[in-house]
Formats: C-alpha cells, sequence, structure tokens
C-alpha cells in the first residue's frame, strides 16, 4: 500500500514498539502512532485509532507480544494473563481479536520466543490472505471495468491490500484500466472518507457518489461490477456486512450485474446456518445526527444534520442473503455461497 | 399545518405582502420572511428562501400579483413584461413557475383585479390539490401501518398537506396510528431536515433512518408502505424524483412492500413517453462532499465530511420505471402507472 508515495502497512512491529496509521484523523491528517507498551496498543484499539477486523486482530496479537516482553521473569505467567483480559476487554465484539490474543498465548507459555514468533506469523498471515483475495478477484476484474464498492475493506482495516479493494489494486498493477465508485456509506461515511483516501494513495481513477445514487447508476450501465467486504459469512453464504449492502445487492440483481463478496475464510461463522443467526448490532443514533468533518480552515467540528428532538434508528450491518451474491472470493478461490463449497473451501 | 401549535401556510399574501417560511432557516429556526414588492419575492424564490414544485409556483404568482400592484397606471403593461421576465429567470427550470406566471399575466391583460385573483386561485388550487391527494391516499392507510417516504415532499413543498405527506396527515386526523420511517435523503437531507422537522410538529411519532437503512428494514417486515412525491410523471407512468427513490422501489417490489407515488395531475407531462424523455440535473459535487448543520452552540458551519482531492458525482434525481409503482395518487384518485389510466385522469 502506498501513502503519498511511500509503502506502509496499517499497523507493524519493530522489536517491542508497534506503529500504527491513526484512522481517526483520516482522511485529513496521516499521522503514524508509535506506542511502546501495550497499555498503549490496548488504548489505541480502545479508541479506534486502529479499525478493521483484520487491523484489531493484528494490533491484539502485537499487544500480547509487546507483553511478553516486558513481562518479569519470575511473574510471566500472571502477567500476560492479566495483559490477554486487558486487550480482550478493549473491542468484546472483535471475534478476530479473541483468536489471535488466544493464538499468541499459547505460544509464549511454551517460550517467550514462540509467543513473538507467533504475533509476527498473525500479521503475515493477515497480509497473505489479503493478497491472494487480490490474486483471485483480479482474474475476474476485465480492462475498463467499472467498478461500485461499499464502506472501506480495503488496506486500512487490514494490514495490507484489503478485501474488496485488494482485487481491484491487483488488477491495476497488471494494467488494467478500471474506475471505482465509491459509495460514501452513511452514517459514518467509511467510503467517502477511507476507500476514497485509499484509492487517492493509489492513483486509481474513482468518484464518491451519494448511497441513493446506487441503483440508479446501475440502471445507467455504468457499474460493470459490484465488491464489498464481509463481517461474517453464515454456512449457507448469507453474509453480514455494513448497512446497505443489502440494497445494492438486490438492485445489482434487477440490472444482472455480478455482486461479489469478498473476504478470507476466518470470516465464515459455520455456527450461523443462515442470516438469521448473525446478531446485528445497532448503533448510537448520534451517528445518524451528527457529522465531523473539517471546515475551511482545517478546523474539526461535529454537527447537527437533521431536525432538532427527532430520533434516529442505526443498524450498522445487514443480511445479504446468499441468492442475491454471484460468488465469494477468498484467499483460497472464489466459492459458490453455498452450504457445500463454503465446507469444501473450509476443509482446504 | 401546524407549526409549534399555530396554523400556517408555506406562502400566503395579504393586500401586497407575500409571506414566506424562510425555508433556508430550518429545521434550526423557524421565521417568517415578509416580502413587500415583486422583486424581494423575486430574490425569495432565487436563494431558494422557498423551495419545492407547488410553493415556488405559487410564490411567482404572488409575485406577479404584487408587480400588478405597483405597475404605473401609464406604463401597465411593459412594467408586468419586464416583472414577468424578472420573476422567469428566478429558477429557469421549474416548470410550475412559467405556467403560474402566465396565468396571472395572462388574466392581468384583461384587469388588474383579475390578475390579482388569478394568483389566489393559483394557491387555492394548490392547497385543494395537495388536501384531496391526502384525502384518496388515507383510503389506503391502514390503522397501526408503518410508513417509509424518501425526501421531502410535504407541506413545505406545497402551501399547505403537500404530497406523500398528506396521506399520513389526513390518516392521522382519521385517528388512524401510524408511524414514519424517514430516509435522511443524501446529500441534501431533505427527509432528516425538513420531513423530520413537519413530523414532529404534526406530532406524528417517526424515525430518521440512513438512505442504506431501507431494504433492510423492508426485509425484517417492519415497512408496512411506501410514498414518495414525484417531479415529474411520464405518459407511461415512469416517474422522475429524488435520487434514491428508484432503490427503494425496487427493494419494496422484492419484499411485495406497495410503492405509492403522490403527485397532483399537474405533474404528469404526456410529451415524454416515458423516463427515458425526462432530462436528469447534476448538481454541483460540493453538495455531496459538503454538509451544513449546526455546532453546539447553534452555530452554523459547512465542513467537509470526504476525503480531500477526491472528486463527486451528484445526479439529482432518478427515474423509477412504472413496473415498481403501486399506485399514483393524485387529487382525482389513485390511478395505475399506465398510459391509459393517465390520459383518461388528465381528460377529467
Amino acid at each position: 500500500m502506498q501513502v503519498k508515495g511511500v509503502d506502509y502497512k496499517t499497523v507493524w512491529m519493530e522489536g517491542s514498539k508497534v506503529f500504527l496509521i491513526e484512522q481517526n484523523l483520516l482522511p485529513y491528517h496521516f499521522q503514524v502512532f508509535e506506542s511502546e507498551t501495550y497499555e498503549q496498543t490496548c488504548e489505541s484499539i480502545k479508541s479506534m485509532l486502529v479499525r478493521g477486523a483484520g487491523a484489531i486482530g493484528v494490533a491484539a496479537a502485537f499487544a500480547m507480544s509487546q507483553a511478553i516482553q516486558s513481562a518479569p521473569k519470575d511473574d510471566y505467567k500472571p502477567y500476560l494473563e492479566q495483559a490477554r483480559k486487558q486487550i480482550e476487554a478493549t473491542r468484546p465484539t472483535a471475534q478476530n481479536l479473541f483468536v489471535a490474543v488466544a493464538r499468541v498465548f499459547d505460544a509464549a507459555m511454551k517460550s517467550p520466543e514462540e509467543g513473538i514468533a507467533e504475533a509476527h506469523k498473525i500479521a503475515e498471515k493477515d497480509t497473505a490472505d489479503s493478497y491472494n483475495i487480490g490474486k483471485y478477484g483480479a482474474e475476474i476484474i476485465k480492462n475498463g471495468y467499472k467498478i461500485a464498492t461499499h464502506c472501506n475493506a480495503g488496506w486500512l482495516a487490514f494490514t495490507d491490500y484489503g478485501t474488496a479493494l485488494s482485487p481491484i489494486y491487483r488488477a491495476k498493477e497488471q494494467g488494467k484500466e478500471i474506475f471505482v465508485y465509491v459509495d460514501e456509506t452513511r452514517p459514518r461515511n467509511q467510503g467517502a472518507k477511507l476507500t476514497a483516501w485509499e484509492l487517492n494513495n493509489e492513483n486509481i481513477p474513482h468518484t464518491i457518489i451519494p448511497d441513493n445514487a446506487g441503483a440508479y447508476l446501475m440502471s445507467l450501465g455504468k457499474i460493470d461490477m459490484i465488491i464489498v467486504g464481509a463481517d461474517r459469512i453464515a454456512a449457507n453464504g448469507d453474509v453480514a456486512n455494513k448497512i446497505g449492502t443489502l440494497e445494492k445487492a438486490i438492485a445489482a440483481k434487477e440490472y444482472n450485474i455480478p455482486f461479489y463478496v469478498a473476504a478470507p475464510s476466518s470470516t465464515f461463522d459455520i455456527r450461523c446456518e443462515n442470516g438469521k443467526d448473525i446478531p446485528i448490532e445497532y448503533r448510537t443514533p448520534d451517528e445518524v445526527i451528527f457529522q465531523e468533518g473539517i471546515d475551511e480552515n482545517g478546523k474539526m467540528h461535529k454537527i447537527m444534520v437533521c431536525s432538532p428532538g427527532s430520533d434516529a434508528l442505526n443498524p450498522a450491518f445487514d443480511i445479504t442473503p446468499s441468492q442475491f451474491i454471484t460468488g465469494i472470493i477468498t484467499e483460497k478461490g472464489i466459492i459458490k455461497p453455498e452450504i457445500q463449497a463454503i465446507y469444501s473451501l473450509l476443509k482446504k
């Protein structure tokens, strides 16, 4: 990934220091935070300085690694147990975080060296998975394609490459000409703020569109393909993703536009038989009622953009039934959103 | 219509004065502007102090009436010709404005009294049409219905009652319990700002939702009916309305939810054979890139809510093909969106 022409990762580790792109300052300011201790890394996860499924998991693994390095020899295990609890408390619903922390902790019980190595392995796997999603996804992107995407499933949500954007970055490297329609993705505007910022840095031609404009552009034949990320995928291929994904998928089917979901196989949760089993988080109405941004002098403001006194409803995700999904792009290949294909993939 | 418990109209005239609710201050401040001259009324239309198809037409008719009253006797016709040009130049694409101004001008050529009376007739017809849309529309609203609407097609866009909201106001008067889901309607947030403000004043239970949440709420069975307004309707029943209308209509069809368009018969433009003949206005990207609202101290700010340096595309309207529309609620009854029904209606 490129920021102002320089290679970066979203989160990385050198010795006992963890480096994180400060996502809560984006897209207005680019800054890297240097975390010296596991407590500081915990705070970074909690404050959403780092966000996105993959990136959170890796940051948590690195926090464990910092704890291993600062643990006193005579209090090694109790110290790590305490650190683990602290890290797990930062974002209690982030599945990746728990898996990553458990893996590093278990390795650290064998030796500190193995714990530290495990954290790096988790980061490398995250990068490799995203890269491979891009490799498979790029195969179905034709030269000249105009692709729409929703929310941010780019490298800011992982260590590098991302999921939905990874095939786009790879296709560009292959010399294909592509254009991206970026859904602004209300209420938090992750499309307009983060995806647009990534694409700008990667010099990929794009334009932001209001979420309302999706179906209209499809009806005009202006969109060749849609790729989105996923927060969780049920055993039957139903996909939980950012609110608004379902609307795009329904419209895409109406206009015969291929609709792809890109996600590493760790996103499948076969304990959920179908989409109805995936719990949907409702977030504070304030995310709808207020908006944040900068004025002409670069000063941040939080303003009310609704009629005072009216309430708002804020479901953060929706469920797209598998019938609306053309295929799921994973690090092991592209599969149909069907139970047999999903079980075969997970056995690979 | 009610504002803080007091009866109002969006625009009205007493003697030579025109009174207009200052819509550019809503929803944060309620204020009525008193226009003394036709030039001031022109300025009010131009600056969007008054907006909405019906309200603009009536304001323009009243501006002509003011011109009639201030015209020197020895220069009557040239003075009115000049005034007409000035009024027509305020919003060059507003069809209602041209029709209204022509009608008042023609009547004024017979006598000043007839001109003044014609302006009042236009206002009364606007109110009566909206009222009758409410009467017919309320017949299909059942007790307990949860209704979604897009943009603002309420009384602020007309002199009173509105179109999409008129059946809701009438149903409430009839004692029906209703709940309204208000699409925020990016990029200009007319739903979150104006529709929510109207519903608040009318004490109708409602919640603002991000445009992205529509299909998800439909999939959960939470929406019984959708009613929207229309900017123009083609001879075959295709409807041009605020961007995002098409997405809602497609999703409504998927979930078998009745999707109604409410509009006076003056909205039909049979010169357009179908939706493809209706030109779609693309507005400035700034409406997507920047947002306006108030901070915690009530101070207005215009902030950038996108990644700096990225462009945005801003189609203001879209076309909903008639196949997605259950019916059109007019002041003469509810019709199917079909050419025969439309021709019959216009002959009534």
